[in-house]
This record gives structure tokens, sequence and C-alpha cells, in this order.
């Protein structure tokens, strides 16, 4: 019987073929914790008695959420991280020397590869489905599990095949195609299922625009987007200075087992904006400019869009512009290398000019932790992943997501603006 | 009578003579606000009936110490000034898209000149100073009044004359004269006086260590600090792009009357470090180093040492180097001038390859705001100006506080070190 992408990359964990609705323990290759959850890890593997961690090259702690620290609880939390990082020699072990968030950091560094098995104390950690790997977000005590035994169960999740015909429109991304997905099917629309993103849609598609369409696989619901391996992934691969394990490829066969299949046509489509308070909220951005929507904000960050492109994209709409008298737009870098190469590339002088305010790599805004935080009423544009009541903010505030060039055109005209109209 | 600079300023702005003691009410030619002072100073302006400020050339808003916003309260305290500063039509409100620390960014933009009357709420006000103005801190409600009025009481201060003897030794920067100043005569040393630095020691001063040596006037009880006029503050003036006001220069005469006469030769100086947890409890550098004082913290940054040449002497340091294991080093350029200056200069390239972690500007850590709190017992190495009980964040933290070259160094060796051993 054939089998998908993900079912491939169990059965090669456990050496022999699973399927869809089978209870596995499997062994996991990368265990990602941050600085808001791996202290209740740490406790919960401090009171399981152990000593070692099972696998200690597996195991990372990326510290992204309140860092630096925003007040003397996060430090305090932070503490927690560091201390258990230095008592156990952590090789990987990324605080403020060389920040990033976890999802756009992990890639970056090689510490993610083709065919693992990663799970993370992160929703967002299916991101890194978009090398051809199973990922997906767990709680604290399932990362102690496997920091203690170097495995976890699973259920082996079907899936459902996501296929993306034609070639993107202008001003398309990864983002849109997520957003559109969501859209379709509904936040609970994926519940417990693979999404597996293909198509010849996916081809014209960078790296960076595959992590931001994994990346929100959660909010549909699943347990992990995943995309396979093509000539772009391995290209992405090839760059890194260098990378934790040897790649691994797998390849759905042509009969394997689908509970549902999606086609969106890509050239066709218009950027989407998902309207207050869920991501399922999606309208075409020729709606959203009839509704006349002004705002007050807007983010470019996350681990959804923080990375180069997505500075690359707002810098080239931004040149020469300035922000909206009314708008405060806050650009975060996903990681310092990306802060770094923007800043060579004369993204960051570009946007600087134009007024954008630039924050160190960090969560911060994006959930309502610190560095951009709403007021009453306030509305704001977002890159990020969630517009649930009161996510960056005061419960009365409206969040609006969206690519990076609809972020950079509405910062400058003040409401909720097209970026194919420049 | 012969008079100090000040009782000069006092008389030229008032049209008579007047002397230390004397009760004048005087008109302000600039007022400063910033977003945590700011909102109370409107609600009394609002409360008094008043319609128009009544100089609004006169008045700005800088919104610097929890912006971006650090969590809902400071999102809507920002919103009191944002509304404010619309519905006047505020011609200097500086909020993220040019933001600044307000007196890094004030004599930048050239909104502060030689000779002006200037208050602010906030007690660094002190560091305008150094223009050879007048410049003090007070409460919001004296700003409502100035608001209202374009003028408030004060009693003309007497001063203390502080000569410098000599050329400044090696890594001996403004921070150290101030700490020296504050360790001889307390932190109520100069208690509602005029602090007058002078001697020859000044003129090798440039115009940044001018301002973090007035900054901390404050630190001992004074009512301001003031530096004369010379070449290199006209020069600085010079090169603003536009000067707010034409400058005056006052001297003092050679009888004014002084209530103490301090000299410090500062050709044998060490860098002064100023031990938790007073601004007086300095310490030479070598005492420091023979304590042995690991530290998990560095922050170069604030009003006091923010500036162009604090981030040019910490990457002269750092070049190359890397930044301590144990130790999270944070800068926070005092304005986004400063920060695209630091770039063009190559200093934040050094600064991030060193593995500091590169801030928008902000007043964030300094005041235990944000962006760098200290948690339980963590020790930290800072170019900030107060180092009172839990004034970066938990109360068992301790906050050493130095120059940009004493943090850069000690931020490589992992404790308190000294420079000028490199």
């Amino acid at each position: 019987m054939g089998q998908t992408i993900t079912e491939k990359i169990f059965s090669e964990h456990i050496g022999e073929e699973v399927y869809a609705g089978d209870i596995v323990d499997c062994k996991i290759d990368m265990v990602i914790g941050n600085d808001i959850t791996t202290p209740l890890s740490i406790k919960a593997y401090e009171q399981s008695g152990a000593k070692n961690l099972a696998n200690p090259e597996g195991f990372c702690i990326v510290m992204d959420h309140f860092i630096p620290a925003k007040d003397i609880a996060s430090a305090n939390q932070a503490k927690i991280s560091r201390d258990f990082a230095k008592k156990h020699k952590l090789k990987y072990f990324f605080d403020e020397k060389d920040m990033g968030i976890e999802h756009a950091l992990l890639p970056e560094k090689g510490l993610v590869v083709s065919g693992d098995v990663i799970i993370g104390a992160d929703s967002h950690t299916c991101t890194h489905g978009a090398l051809g790997a199973f990922s997906t977000g767990m709680g604290s005590t399932d990362l102690a599990y496997a920091m203690i035994t170097g495995k976890n169960w699973f259920k082996v999740p079907s899936s459902i095949k996501v296929e993306f015909i034609g070639k993107p429109a202008k001003h398309i991304y990864g983002k849109d195609l997520i957003l559109e997905v969501i859209r379709q099917i509904g936040v609970d629309g994926a519940l417990y299922q693979a999404l597996e993103f293909c198509g010849e849609g996916i081809g014209y598609l960078n790296m960076d625009d595959r992590f931001s369409l994994c990346n929100m696989a959660i909010e549909a619901g699943a347990k992990n987007g995943i995309i396979a391996v093509d000539e772009v992934t391995r290209e992405f691969l090839r760059q890194r200075k260098s990378l934790r394990a040897k790649p691994r490829e797998f390849f759905s066969d042509s009969d394997a087992n689908y509970t549902q299949t999606l086609q969106i046509d890509i050239s066709t489509l218009e950027p989407v904006i998902a309207y207050p308070f869920l991501p399922s909220n999606g309208k075409s951005v020729t709606q959203a400019v009839r509704d006349d929507l002004k705002i007050d904000q807007v983010f470019i960050g996350s681990c959804t869009n923080g990375r180069l492109s997505d500075l690359r994209i707002a810098s080239e709409i931004l040149k020469g512009k300035k922000v909206h008298n009314d708008v405060r737009l806050i650009v975060t870098p996903g990681t310092q290398q990306i802060y770094k190469d923007a800043h060579k590339l004369g993204y960051i002088d570009i946007l600087l000019e134009a007024g954008a305010l630039i924050s160190n790599p960090t969560c911060g805004a994006c959930l309502g932790g610190y560095m951009g935080i709403l007021g009453d009423n306030e509305r704001c544009v977002s890159t990020t992943n969630r517009n649930f009541v009161g996510r960056m903010g005061a419960r009365n505030s409206e969040v609006y997501l969206a690519n990076s060039a609809v972020a950079a055109i509405s910062a400058i005209k003040g409401k909720i603006a097209d970026p194919r109209e420049i």
C-alpha cells in the first residue's frame, strides 16, 4: 500500500511500515525548547530523577520570547534555562549572543534537516516541515519525556493533500497560500492531520515562503505541515555552514492515501487578509481596501514572516517612501543573521529612512509579549500567525494578518492597502 | 557683584540681575516630556481648562521609556501623548519613527541651545547643561504649569565650582569625572545647587563626554550641571541641521560667588566604578579588579552613555573579541541617528560579531523598564546613571556603574576588568 511522506518518515524511524492511525513510539532527532516552555520541561525532567539527556545533540533551547528580559519574572525564568544549559554543557543553546526566533534560527543553523522527526514545545514547530521533515508542537511535559528517553509516542497522522496550481500571481507569497487554505478548511479543518503541500505552485516558492506556509499549518489544526524535498530545499541545505545530520528524502507514493484533496489556483489568487479574530477569517485585499480600514501599527516579523525575503519585500516597497504619520511600523528581523544580512543588502537603511523602528530578533509583539503591544481599540496589520482576541495586546485591539508586501504598503497608506497597485 | 553662568542665564531671561537664592518667575525656552511623565502633565493641563499651549514651539514630547509598548498599560499610556500631539499639531513630537532617548535626541536635533532655560519631567534633564544652558528636571504638574503659562518659578541656585586639572588619563571619560565628583561630595553634596564644571580638563572632552558629565549632576542632588561654551560646543551646534534658536553664550565672572570649589586632577584619575547601591559608592577599577566581581550582564546605553563615542569605544575594545560565555552584552544606541551612524562606521557589525545584542533606542533596561531586566542575584556592569536597590530588576541584583570602556572589557572577561590593560 502506498505511503505519504509523513508515513514514510515514521516508517524509516521505527524500522517497519506504519500508516495513518498507527500508534508508534518513535525516536526524535531534534527536541526544541524556548525560554518560556523549557523551564516546565526542565522541572519535569528533574522530578523524574534523570541525570543525563538521552540525546544531548538532539536537544536545543532557543531564548526568544521574552529576551532580553522584559521584567524580573522573565529574567528569573530565563535563568532556569541558562543554568540547565550550563550544567549539561548544552551544545545547542541560543541566548542573546546569537539570538533568533527558534523557527527561523534552527533551519538557518542547519540543526533541522529533511527526513527528521522534530518536536518542540511551541505550536509553530510545524514550520520545519518545509524541509521535508516531520515537525510538530507538543507540551512541555511531552518535551521532558523526550529529553529523558529520546523518544515519544505519536499517532501517525492521516494526510490532506493541498495542491497549488499555477504560478503565484503578483505579490502572492507563502503567507497567502496558507491563509487561503485556512480560509477554505477552517481553523479545525486539518485536526491532527498532516497538511501535505504540493503541486506546481510549490516549485515557485523560495524556502522563506515554504517556511511561512508550513508555519501556519497549526492554524488549521494540523499536526504537521510538510513539503517534499526538491532542488530548492537541497540548495538551502547546501548553503548551511554545517548540518546536524545527513538529510534523507521521502516522497509520497502515487497511491498514497489522503483523506481529502484541495486544489488551489494561485495564479489568480489575491493577497489574503485574515480579519479578526480568526486566521480562517480571510478576505481578499480588494475587500479590505473597500472596507477602508485605518491602522495604528504595522508589524513585520515573527516565525511566520520575519525572514530576509520579508525584509527585502518591505524595503522594496518602502524605498524612498515614508511611513504614514498615524502609523508605527515595527520591523523585527527573525535572527541576528537575518539582521546582519539585511544590513549588508541595504534593507535596514531603507526601512529606517522610511521611519520604521528596527528591534532586535524576538518573538516580542507577535504573542503580546512586549516590543509593540497594542492599546485599546488599536488596529494592526501584522505578518504574524494569530489574530485572536487580545493576541497582541488589549482585548479590543484588532489584528489583521497579511503578507509583508501588504504590511509595507499599508504602513505607507495608513490603512490596509493593495501592494499590486504600486 | 560678579555672576555665575547660571545666574547670568536667569538674569538675561528675566531682564534684571538676579543672584543665588532669588525666587524668580522665568520664561522657559524648552519644556520636555516623555511617554511616562507627560500623561500626568496633560491631565493637569486639561483640568486647568487651558486650550492652547503657551509656547507650542517650546514644548516637545519624546516617547522613549516604554516604547515600542512593553504591555497594554504602556500602550494606553502612550496613546495619551499621541492623541495630544495630534490634537495640538505638535511640531516636536518624537515617536517610534524617529526614536531616541530624550537627552540624546534633543541636542542632536538642535532643539536645545546654549543660553536656554530648559525643564523636563525627567530627572536627567540636567544633561543639556553641557551646552551652556540651564536645564533641570521637574515634576509633571510643574511641566503642566509651563505648558499653560510658558513660565515657571525657580530659586536661582548657588553654584559649586568643579575644576578639572590636567589632561584625562587613558580611558578616563566624562563618566569617570562625574562619578569621582559624586564619590567626593556624596549623593546630596550639591543639593539644589549648580555644579559648574570648568578647568583645563573640560577642553579635552568632546560633547558626548560633556553630556555624560552633566547628565549625572542630579546624582549629587544638583539642580543643574553646566559647562561654559567653548569651540567644542560651537562646533557641535554648527553641525546641527537646524537650531531651534540662536545660541547665547554666558561666562561666569572671575569674582562670581561659589559655595565651594573642588579641584580634581584627571591626569592621574583611574576609571571609577560606582558599586551598589549608590552612585557615590565609587571605587577605582584597580580595586574592582582585585574584588574579582563576576558578572552576568553588561549594558551599554542610556542618556548617560548611549552616544556614538560610547559605541565607538566599545567596538574598539570588542573588535575581533568575543563576549564571555557567561555574559550577556546589550547595546542600546541612544537615538536612531546614532544607530545609523554606528552602522556606517562599522561599530554595529563589530559589536554583533562579538556577540552583543543591539536593541532599538529606548530607556529600557536602565530604569528596569524592559529589554534587559536583571533576575535574582544577577550582577550587571552598566554605563547608566543609577545603581539603587532594584534599579534594573530584582531587589537582590547588583548594578556597577562604569564608563563604556570598562563595560566592554568586562563583557569580554566575564568580570569587572580594566580597559587600560589591553
